[in-house]
């Protein structure tokens, strides 16, 4: 049984995993001694558990509880454990501490499983330290090259491949670390970093799919004019075309309502900046997310339709740099729908709803089915030490977790059950 | 007669007086040598031009042509000699050069004047050095004290008090440069600083008023919270709200034509302003203009309350600073009449105009009948080494400004003539 005082004492354990000196919260930068005396305990709890443990090139730990019959494909669950700097205690934590907790409960329990299941403790999720996120599933889908891990810096300077070393891994083979096995399934649990349904008053959420963002820079280029002797109708104000374009981008996003999108202007610069100048010069960041490719690059193309309508009204020309265009995963109709099932059995207060950050969880939606739980967060905070979630939410998932690989791990459970 | 010949010579001659190695264009920053060595210049053409010269405790030089009545009042006409940093050689410079041009004409035809003339050069009419305008017109009108001039410092930590000292000049009793004696009139020629004459065609601007803003902050405080996993109908978007106050402001004031005013958001930060945040809180700069304080005040209350119903409707509180709420002041209906009737007289190209920017006339209208002229700069660039005025333009406006000052220096013009 999921106990609250085994998880209770982990998560208080947890906080002490954090470099001193360096902010409010917790600071466990991927491969940081913090971080390395965190995967520490983290291997004691799972072979507490029970579990056989294994680690490959990139540091990812892999530990395996055997199934009656090892020989079948084995189910993968739990999540990463580094922060981003003056993080909190939930992000990533709660989903390995669950996947370990669920295991645990298991072995309590005397639970037999058939097919094999492995827990999982990805290395280097958060984008923090070497500016590129879910290091360790890419590592692990055999993404990352020697020459990635050259490439990759943190802001001192050291390459992804030196803190490899540092921590006696091996990137010089990092295929190595390629997952090649079939897997049955992967779960992972996570705290929802939005306000959705604490709005909603849910305590779990069935993720439909996770998000990827299209980026990209629009730079206006307007008149920098007098701002007392230029008449209204003399102008070209960057900044006035810039607020048409924001308003579009939150209409456009709003009206596409199903499948869900956001469209977000998060970065704005003005040149010159001055209160008697009319603003020449205007930079906007601009992201647009969906878990739907088709509906996002819909809201996109009709985005640039309007920066070209907006500008062309204003005698203002304008540049686009792309930064990026992701593609969003969908989670299978079947795995919500065996999530579906299983609460409304138990009668548990839940809705769907998409990620819109990414997640380990991405990378192995082409792998196996893959499904993920989300938790509310108070008032949506994370990547802050205010980030904070309910142990009793905690608990729920943790059963739900720990039923779900209980019920796929019976040779006979078939996806299309 | 105006000079072509006298002109071009003593413009040129003007931009030598420009302190080194501080960037391209003019830099004759108030009471800096460059601006001292300008000053000695413009006395020595004064003093060519038959002008009896005589400075005040804040270093203002009036050169005196004596009328054949010299009780009577005297007409006063010039502008400012000192630049910005990167200025042009034309904002200010026309003024006194057209003024003093003026005389040498009058003295070359042997024009007898009966009120007498003063020619006039302010000090420190920019605000670049000490961050206050028209500081030599305020210090004629009795509005500096002891105290004010040891308040304003400039970036080096500089006071106006010790600028003054350095030049030799009489801070302790700067109230001795308060010009008390009766004034006929008072002109002055500058160039637009705007696009609307060369927008219109125009080689002369008669000036109806001059605009004073009011200025304030706007501290808009929404939620910062991930763009991803926050729904457009959960979000508080500071960036938004402050995108349809842009909007306003440009519409609000775009829609009042009679009085002309102008509203312009030139400041605009956010925080925290990344890709992946709603932008939280956010600061805008408003600057609201007009020549009359009538349609300023309703169009100022007109973006509080817009601002007011914008933030409710999105859930957001917000903050108002008010930085200043200056009076316009609006050029006499028969000053305007006396110049359009001698330009439809010459047969000469002109319109009316409101001027956007603040100027040392705009302290002599309470005083007396006050005239202020204009011409076209290229494409309205000022405040910039690219600033450049026509030859032609200112033999034009300095003949205007000559025949008007012949007109009013006889004894028996009357303003209600």
């Amino acid at each position: 049984m999921i106990s609250q005082d085994r998880l209770a004492k982990h998560f208080a354990a947890m906080k002490n995993f954090s470099t001193p000196n360096c902010g409010a919260g917790i600071n466990r930068l991927a491969f940081s001694d913090s971080d390395w005396q965190g995967r520490d305990y983290l291997i004691s709890l799972m072979q507490d558990a029970g579990l056989a443990i294994r680690t490959d090139a990139f540091g990812n730990v892999i530990g395996r509880r055997e199934g009656s019959s090892p020989a079948l494909p084995a189910i993968m669950f739990g999540s990463h454990g580094d922060s981003v700097p003056s993080g909190g205690n939930y992000d990533g934590v709660v989903g390995i501490l669950c996947a370990i907790e669920a295991v645990k409960s298991m072995q309590e329990d005397g639970f037999q499983n058939e097919h094999p299941l492995e827990v999982v403790l990805f290395m280097s999720e958060e984008s923090s330290r070497f500016g590129s996120a879910t290091l360790g599933s890419k590592a692990m889908r055999g993404e990352l090259t020697v020459k990635d891990l050259q490439r990759l810096t943190d802001k001192n300077g050291t390459t992804l491949y030196e803190a490899l070393k540092s921590r006696a891994l091996d990137p010089d083979h990092i295929e190595k670390a390629t997952y090649k096995d079939p897997l049955k399934a992967f779960f992972e649990v996570h705290i929802e970093q939005g306000k959705v349904l604490e709005h909603e008053k849910k305590s779990l959420g069935i993720v439909t799919g996770i998000a990827a963002p299209t980026r990209f820079k629009v730079y206006l280029h307007g008149s920098a004019d007098h701002s007392g002797a230029t008449p209204m109708t003399l102008r070209s104000d960057g900044l006035c075309a810039a607020a048409e374009i924001i308003l579009q981008v939150e209409k456009l996003a709003a009206a596409q309502t199903s499948p869900g999108i956001v469209g977000t202007v998060g970065v704005i610069r003005i040149h010159p900046g001055a209160m008697n100048v009319i603003p020449g010069e205007v930079e906007l960041g601009i992201d647009i997310r969906s878990i739907s490719a088709a509906a996002k690059a819909e809201v996109t193309a009709k985005v640039l339709d309007s920066i070209d309508t907006i500008t062309a009204a204003r005698s203002i020309t304008y540049d686009i740099e792309k930064l990026s265009d992701e593609i969003p995963v969908s989670m299978k109709p079947e795995m919500i729908c065996f999530f579906e099932k299983l609460c409304r059995q138990q009668n548990r207060s839940f809705m769907t709803l998409p990620s819109g950050a990414g997640h380990d969880a991405m990378h192995w939606a082409s792998y196996t089915h893959t499904g993920m739980l989300f938790i509310p967060c108070k008032d949506g905070i994370s990547h802050n030490p205010a980030e904070s979630a309910k142990i009793e939410d905690i608990i729920l998932v943790a059963e739900l977790l720990e039923e779900s690989v209980k019920m796929v791990s019976k040779k006979e459970f078939t996806w299309n059950a």
